[in-house]
């Protein structure tokens, strides 16, 4: 077995969405392959006493954090476009990204759920939106019935234990062997790392 | 008048470490220069409703930037100790480092500071401390009595004022223009973008 990474990402996350967008070229470059773990960033921010993101709490650090990314998806050629609520509720995709086993699919639904959310500024918790994202991934729509089921609802609350587990805070997080690496900034140090291990 | 790259930094920051030690090079092998502006993050964070370090009030977050800040210097061939206690009080460094009116000077106090706290994990609020710190820079710790002053304690106030002006909400802190950027890992982009106005 070669050299391996876990990405742990909340689709709410602007910054998840850079690094969706760059870690499967970025890894596969290296040999590192990639594990698409999608979590909730809500209930770990409730535990910091956060009722939202803290891109709205402190809205010096909002300003500049759509600025960043305006900056950021101009430089890498990324269509960008601010979504009139922020944070999305990212409940349904991120159970339906559970719900998909099969990684690259899983990789491609949550690419399309990203480029919906932030490169056309979609609602990611609208119905048609996600279904639009699983026809893109070659899925039925019929699996969005799955997103009420009892089974995918307790192993996204397990996902989110794991999460803490792991020292996660923020997204997007990175983590090879016992070593966490947070944010887009730090994507190619973790998959240099993911390769010593 | 060439490239100019404003350098917000607060003592008692962390990251700001980093890029105090490699700013200089960076930015003059562009033909940019730098312009050291200490300032305290103190009454910004209290606005924010923070009386402590973001690093001590969210634990998780905390203990990733100790590692990460390993990680960072070992990777940069810099010295690292943790400082008994963090954050320091930067109070008394910022005064100094303002009083320095020489660029060169102030700069290179400020990295004297820097190695003397993250480096060698010593008290920057001890005056014994600063005098080492102004001897490195070849000045005079006759200029420890300009820590009273009333001009140099306006001129941190008014410190304070100008990065909130700049939206500035975290250190390091760059601007060029009307541009703002965020964090060490920022730096170059930063760098970069002077050299476009």
């Amino acid at each position: 077995m070669g050299a391996q990474l876990e990405f742990w990402f909340d689709f709410a996350s602007t910054y998840s969405y850079l690094s969706a967008m760059r870690i499967e070229q970025a890894a596969s470059a290296k040999g590192v392959s990639v594990s698409w773990q999608p979590f909730l960033l809500g209930p770990i921010f409730a535990e910091q006493g956060w009722k939202n993101s803290p891109f709205n709490i402190y809205p010096a650090k909002g300003r500049y954090m759509w600025r960043d990314m305006e900056r950021l998806t101009a430089a890498r050629d990324l269509p960008f476009q601010r979504p009139a609520a922020f944070p999305q509720n990212s409940l349904k995709a991120a159970r339906l990204a559970l719900a998909i086993e099969a990684p690259d699919q899983r990789a491609e639904f949550t690419r399309a759920v990203y480029a919906a959310e932030f490169g056309a500024g979609r609602d990611i918790s609208d119905a048609e939106v996600l279904a639009e994202c699983l026809a893109d991934a070659g899925l039925s729509p019929d699996l969005l019935t799955r997103i009420g089921d009892a089974d995918i609802k307790a192993e996204l609350f397990e996902q989110v234990e794991r999460a803490k587990a792991r020292g996660i805070f923020g997204a997007p997080s990175f983590v090879a062997g016992d070593e966490l690496f947070w944010g887009d900034d730090r994507l190619d140090d973790a998959i240099s790392y993911a390769l010593t291990i």
